[in-house]
């Protein structure tokens, strides 16, 4: 008998649903069963692609042949789509951020418990190269012990002019954009949160935040920069990572950048100083070159399995998901821990994080 | 009749102590002494140089032919000896930071009012080409109104092995540093501090921060991360600057680096979505090449007095002060502000500064 394959049916076909098309495709033991969108033109935009529309959500949940229903709606919906969509038995990916608040998702949680379906969140920039080659440098302590991560991603576009700048949708860059970021970055320690301290930015005058930076300290001393900004004409490093025996930046998503090391051949030589501006500095002279090692970014070794592959054997019990629904809820706490200390204004401390 | 010119005496011939003897040479009305320091060998070395050498302090302080006094000794005798210097009828100039308190620079202050003579702190680093750039920039509304000021200055050499690293003498990074950054910023806006958070470094195991990242938010909403490190093998930008019309980035006191800002002539345009990772953004995709202008960092345009003729021009109560022992003040304050918000862990609000 030839292995299932499983219908999946896309709820939302915006910029997100129709790009799920594209993952679904080399995925042997998936097909995409249809689209269902409030908006009319979407659905014929489907249908011009050649696939199946549904005329409600209703349709798509009393569809028998339907296995999975992948949610890429606004995000204040994600909730209650996702509930119903268990409830009528089917498994559910959702789109992130999972939903607005902690306690949204945990209704959710419960859900799929009673419901006895895989629930999964689409946290798809855990497959980012840039990422991975991070994750790498860290467990393998090419740089030494890491102490510093600075994650960072800007651009001079402000907020796509849609539900992503409106509070009711669940917009902002700290939902949008910082959700993956911090996701990225509690996966990089076994660490507890210390303390949390941020600042959202309302350049644009837009209701939710353009953009932040959110500093956290983990109990075993990492602290980290995460940063979003929507009104930056030139990035920063994508990456910029510190360790006790080098430092390594990832440029951008074309992976340029270069760790420059400690040589543990040659002694530590005092540096000289030099002119800088008006004044000289020694401790701000470059170390000498034979005393660094400079290598440029290598590719990660990660043979993980996709996203997609991934779900379908989580549907057959024949792994774990590689996108852990608490893992998702600690994000979730994390964002509402770094709005509090943006509202109040406040270092957060003694966390349950 | 010639006009005077002044003999300045050099206490403490470190590093700087030696470094003023060059800043001096080009100043027609400024003449080197001579030099004292508490270590023979240093001693010995200026008078290799040709320098007249003196056997004390006292020495130096009942020497008639000698009007200004230069200190550039470590950092926790800078007090005692100015006020002894002041009180002695000389005009002084100290190395910075000024004093490890603010209440010792407050005392210093009275005497110099008390004994009307000039006392002026060599804040070396105003004159700095980058700093220069910065400052037209912004009243120069080069990029639109700047409400994000990021100043960076990161070294791979640890703190240089001397006194520096020990707290009695006032080393560390924020007190030596952090001194420069923060005068510098303090000069870019009218406005008053509204709250200040702080991180201090300790990588290194010294007694003293070898770094520290400071947040800095202005009452007029401008909001600053000033940023010290010894422990960075990569740099980022020595100045990250972002205004209502575009961004400026100084890489390095090379004066590498660019300004990118928003085309007028062009109408905004959506931005397509790129593939980024494993994911498509719209929002972090770059503006189209049309929409921005490029522009390399342009010279500053500053014609202010060098320090020397500056001093020589307060002493003959022709020209005010380029710096102010007020300003000098206000900048102890921020930094002891720095460090209670870095030790209580806290976002210090209402402050008188």
């Amino acid at each position: 008998m030839d292995p299932k394959t499983y219908n999946l049916a896309i709820v939302g076909y915006g910029g997100m649903g129709s790009y799920h098309v594209q993952l679904i495709e080399p995925i042997e033991r998936l097909t995409v069963a249809g689209v269902f969108d409030i908006v009319d033109y979407r659905k014929e935009l489907a249908a011009a692609k050649g696939l199946q529309t549904y005329d409600s959500l209703e349709a798509v949940l009393s569809d028998d042949k339907v296995d999975i229903v992948l949610i890429a709606t606004p995000n204040d919906v994600h909730k209650t789509i996702a509930i119903q969509a268990l409830r009528a038995g089917k498994h559910v990916v959702c789109e992130k951020p999972v939903t607005v608040s902690s306690s949204e998702l945990l209704e959710i949680m419960e859900t799929a418990k009673e419901t006895n379906r895989v629930f999964m969140v689409h946290q798809n920039r855990r497959w980012d190269e840039d990422f991975l080659i991070i994750q790498d440098l860290i467990a393998q302590k090419k740089i030494g012990e890491v102490f510093r991560v600075e994650s960072r991603v800007q651009g001079a576009n402000g907020i796509p002019g849609d539900w992503r700048q409106l509070k009711a949708y669940g917009g902002g860059m700290l939902l949008d954009w910082g959700v993956h970021l911090l996701d990225q970055l509690l996966l990089l320690t076994g660490s507890r949160i210390d303390s949390v301290a941020a600042e959202l930015s309302f350049i644009l005058g837009t209701e939710v935040d353009d953009g932040f930076t959110s500093h956290i300290r983990f109990k075993d001393g990492l602290t980290a920069v995460i940063e979003v900004g929507t009104t930056n004409f030139v990035k920063l490093p994508r990456w910029y990572v510190k360790g006790t025996e080098g430092t390594t930046v990832i440029r951008d998503w074309d992976l340029s950048g270069e760790t420059v090391a400690i040589n543990p051949d040659v002694a530590k030589v005092e540096p000289t100083p030099i002119q800088a501006g008006q004044g000289l500095t020694k401790t701000m002279a470059p170390p000498s070159e034979e005393s660094t090692l400079r290598s440029p970014i290598e590719k990660a070794q990660s043979t993980k399995a996709s996203f997609y592959d991934n779900l379908v054997s989580v549907i057959e019990g024949a792994a774990e998901p590689l996108v852990k629904n608490e893992e998702v809820l600690r994000v979730l706490r994390l964002i509402e821990t770094i709005f509090e200390a943006a509202e109040k204004r406040a270092v957060l401390k003694d966390l349950e994080l």
